[in-house]
């Protein structure tokens, strides 16, 4: 990628990545504290607190204040990494979000209903529950129903899929947001159908009610922007 | 994302990011200067210029020193930013990648046979040329490998799909690396393959060279970890 010389802070936060690798720090682990870093980075005070923030703006760690600094939680998955924000025409945006979506999820789910526990097959179904709850009492499911999708993928046995889910996941609310509230029923419906299958370790069928789920949400969007 | 509240950096910063949309500025457009921003924005000069380190580290922007601050290109697109350094087995994750590939690039090969123009196929086949060149002569082909995939993404009418491959293209340098050398003439071949079907709008035979191309991987690296 074209850029400047990397600064001081950019060296120094490439350096303490390698030490998280090194020392085997996992998500949740304290890093060592700053008078320790500056010993061992052989740099100034501001210095290391400068590339902190840096590696915190990358959400690989977290700074509590007054408290210490840790490994984030799925470090290194930026926030909004596809730049989606510069996407203007944002029901294209969702439109062709939903086309990349319908090549990954329904192979993601029979992947699920092959390699989930009964652990995950717990989660996926209690997820499930609560964006029913939710939804049918008319309040805001939109982080529900992200858990539930990223349930799924976690439990699909692919290291990459729970980070690109993290990836396609703004277009949960994305989609909330362009068709409103025609997608509660059917949403509700197909996520069952997808967490029955599961359960049931029936790949076949959460495949194709992950792709009934997405059918559905095709047709308001079209629906949606042929009236607008 | 649980993170601690956003200091001053990050809040200017995302001012800085509306500014970026509200003035239509595109990759490649220069920003206001130091100057103008600290008058619009009302804050000191030394928070905009860690503003700006922060934008810079995320993709957003490009300091040039002695020149001015310029919008990225594919501004937002993070490096790394499904956080892979962070997965230490390598040889898994080069699996697991090309299972993802596997769900998208043949797809995405149908879709550009169907939308490119002249133009777009032009390049491609160029491109083709030019990797098959760079192998033939025993080079290093990643570059325009990563280039021939991306003019692909670039053509198939989604907006999202070149800004996924970006996410995804790490795994080209890793794929060679695993792999070795072995893979070059059946990446020469399975890639005119691909070249010809979209330059002649045959999107099954697309679909179906991309398909081919990535069992080549996938052999590939199933004989090495069956070896390792």
């Amino acid at each position: 990628m074209a850029q400047t010389e990397p600064g001081l802070p950019e060296r120094l936060s490439a350096k303490i990545i390698q030490l998280i690798l090194d020392e085997g720090l996992g998500q949740g682990d304290r890093l060592p504290n700053e008078a320790v870093l500056v010993e061992r980075l052989g740099a100034g005070r501001s210095s290391v607190r400068e590339a902190m923030k840096l590696l915190q703006s990358r959400n690989i760690v977290r700074i509590k204040q007054g408290s210490g600094t840790y490994v984030a939680s799925n470090p290194g998955v930026a926030d909004d990494p596809l730049g989606f924000t510069f996407i203007e025409d944002k029901r294209r945006l969702a439109s062709d979000l939903l086309e990349v979506r319908f090549m990954i999820e329904p192979e993601m789910a029979r992947m699920a209903a092959k390699h989930a526990t009964d652990a995950q097959v717990t989660r996926i179904v209690e997820l499930c529950d609560e964006s029913e709850r939710l939804a049918e009492a008319g309040a805001d499911y939109a982080d529900a129903d992200t858990a539930f999708h990223n349930a799924i993928a976690e439990s699909c046995g692919n290291l990459v899929m729970p980070r690109l889910m993290a990836v396609l996941k703004s277009s949960v609310p994305l989609f909330i947001d362009v068709t409103g509230k025609k997608l509660v029923a059917e949403t509700i419906r197909t996520h069952r159908g997808v967490a029955d299958a599961i359960a049931a370790h029936d790949g076949t069928a959460a495949h194709d009610a992950m792709f009934l789920h997405l059918v559905y949400n095709r047709n308001v969007i079209n629906h949606e922007t042929a009236q607008a």
